[in-house]
């Protein structure tokens, strides 16, 4: 009970300090991953300009980058980013988008991860990939599938960098070099809206940008966004009506529907 | 009765098979197209960067060039695309957006034609910009007029390129080289929101990935869209509510909806 | 009452009209502000392209130009379309997102300005930038305060630069030389809706491509979404919800529900 009165606590903090996050993310989800962070309280800027990224990941509390749509300008752009985040000590996010699909996105991520990225978020396809720098083939962006071998993907990551992985999926699980937690919520019509995995990362960004304890923060933004999808579901008669009930619950969701639905565990 | 029965199949196969659909579009529809993508069953990637590009041709089922905000770079990733589906004999589908609204356009569309699209998708009078390689202005992105002026066109097309030519409006019409079908379905409504059009293209895509009679497979995805617009506008007040009734309906659509509502001939 | 009718005249002028709106906007918002576009009867176009800018704007009623996610690409053409705004006498306007963000910002934004847009719309933080051409950082880009200091940093724009200014917030405030007119419809909720103000840029630019008097055309477009999101409130549970009741309400909105709704003062 300790940790979920702590994760609500974070999320009450996000709303009341409306932390400024910056996103370097991709042309699908720009929108809806500005209304999510919006809806959670915090305040998102989108700038992707190499003549003004270094300004705005010093000015905004954190930065997320995700590879999503990346091309070669874009990629300057976000090691440009990830390099001052570095260097400034700023927490930044990286959403490996993609992870295995091209040459191209494997070596972007291989020099992204140079610049140790506070918390990786992907999923288990994304996370496999990234960690055996493979080039195999994945099936598209929304793979779901989470395994031991993404786990161990996600300890490997997590040495190397010293990371915090974060594995989305039916469970999302996040790992730093101490413990694993567990997240049960969400529901599979998630999968259907474009971008889910996006927001979650954006919203990650905004808690990383202002609670110190950086794992109990991604954990409460997956926690969150788990709930929030969890009751929008009830609402909603598919995908279309679900990504906008969703935003509302960001919006509205109270303290005691999050201790009521909150599936969390340490296995 | 078989023609309808056929095209549910296809429906129900693109929704088992999930085909992984490439798409180069346009910004403003990115989020939507996807999202329509999923909820017909399939698996959207959307990736323009030069250095990727054929790899994603080659790992998907099939590939959209939407040209709705092309520039110098990504016109140039649409032809790199075109080129590695046909040189692979991969299935793609041509978006003429805005044909006949700049030379520019005309001229990235001349080069693109030459890579024999599989499918061209437009309005009536941006195939008829296409067939006349004129540059005649165009009002927006919107026309829906079709006439026997736009049905010649789509001849001229066919013949020249040996593509399958689908004029959407508030009749769609799909001819190839044998034959000549329409569809009846949608509401006029559908013209409000941005994007049905392309919405229109992309699940083009999605069928003639995995569907071998690649007309039927046109005829299944304009059906689809058609008859979930029909649906989706008895729930909606404005085009806000129609965007989203419309996603649901394709994720939802049933085989009774679809027999009952589908309004089909062959003139 | 004069003023208030002739805005609802300009209203319906724009449905009937239906203009063609030339977009150089962000990532972020382009498909909602197509969309919020189309729902009040105009038809949108968004090109960005260097090679058929010129073209686009010869083309369409008016030009918006929003710097939102701006980049050296972009900025370029943004500049050319200002040019050929200028040159053409075409109405166009400039909404300064993130203005005092980043110095790459404000440079393009002064550039911008010496092309002189008719109209420019932006929120007091970003008008206080403009008039100062000072680099504070701003916080995010959807800051809402408004104050004589605002009110007087729009009069040093709109004399240096002979143009409208309009500065959005919880009161909407329109300057031109000879006066100042408010509008105070509106909801809180729509600062939690990614892109209102970009929409309202949007809509400014429909109504002046086609009606004469500018200042009114301004009026008529602030109080419209005012009046829309007000009356959306309504009907939504939150921000997502708001954003497609939103559409749907500039879509349908009546005489009846303008004339009943409307607080427009001349302080």
């Amino acid at each position: 009970m300790v940790m979920e009165q702590n994760l609500w606590k974070h999320i009450q903090y996000v709303r009341t300090k409306s932390p400024l996050v910056h996103n370097i993310t991709n042309y699908v989800v720009m929108n809806n991953t500005a209304n999510a962070l919006l809806a959670a309280g915090a305040s998102p800027i989108m700038a992707h300009a190499k003549s003004e990224v270094p300004d705005m990941v010093a000015l905004a509390s954190s930065t997320v980058i995700n590879i999503g749509t990346l091309d070669e300008y874009w990629s300057e752009a976000m090691l440009l980013a990830a390099e001052t985040a570095h260097t400034l000590g700023k927490p930044w996010v990286l959403d490996p988008v993609g992870a295995g699909a091209s040459p191209f996105r494997d070596k972007v991520l291989q020099e992204l991860l140079n610049f140790k990225p506070t918390v990786v978020k992907g999923n288990a396809s994304e996370i496999m990939a990234l960690a055996q720098a493979n080039q195999e083939a994945t099936k598209g962006v929304d793979s779901t599938a989470a395994s031991n071998e993404a786990i161990e993907a996600a300890h490997t990551i997590c040495s190397a960098y010293n990371a915090i992985v974060c594995i989305s999926g039916a469970t999302d699980i996040i790992t730093d070099s101490a413990q694993r937690i567990q997240i049960a919520n969400g529901t599979p019509l998630m999968t259907k809206v474009t971008g889910t995995g996006c927001t979650a990362s954006a919203l990650i960004g905004a808690f990383i940008g202002v609670v110190e304890n950086k794992t109990e923060a991604v954990t409460a933004a997956m926690a969150l966004l788990g709930i929030a999808g969890e009751l929008a579901r009830k609402q909603s008669k598919g995908p279309g009506t679900l990504q906008l009930h969703l935003l509302d619950k960001l919006y509205s969701l109270t303290e005691k529907e999050f201790c009521d639905y909150i599936k969390i565990s340490k296995p």
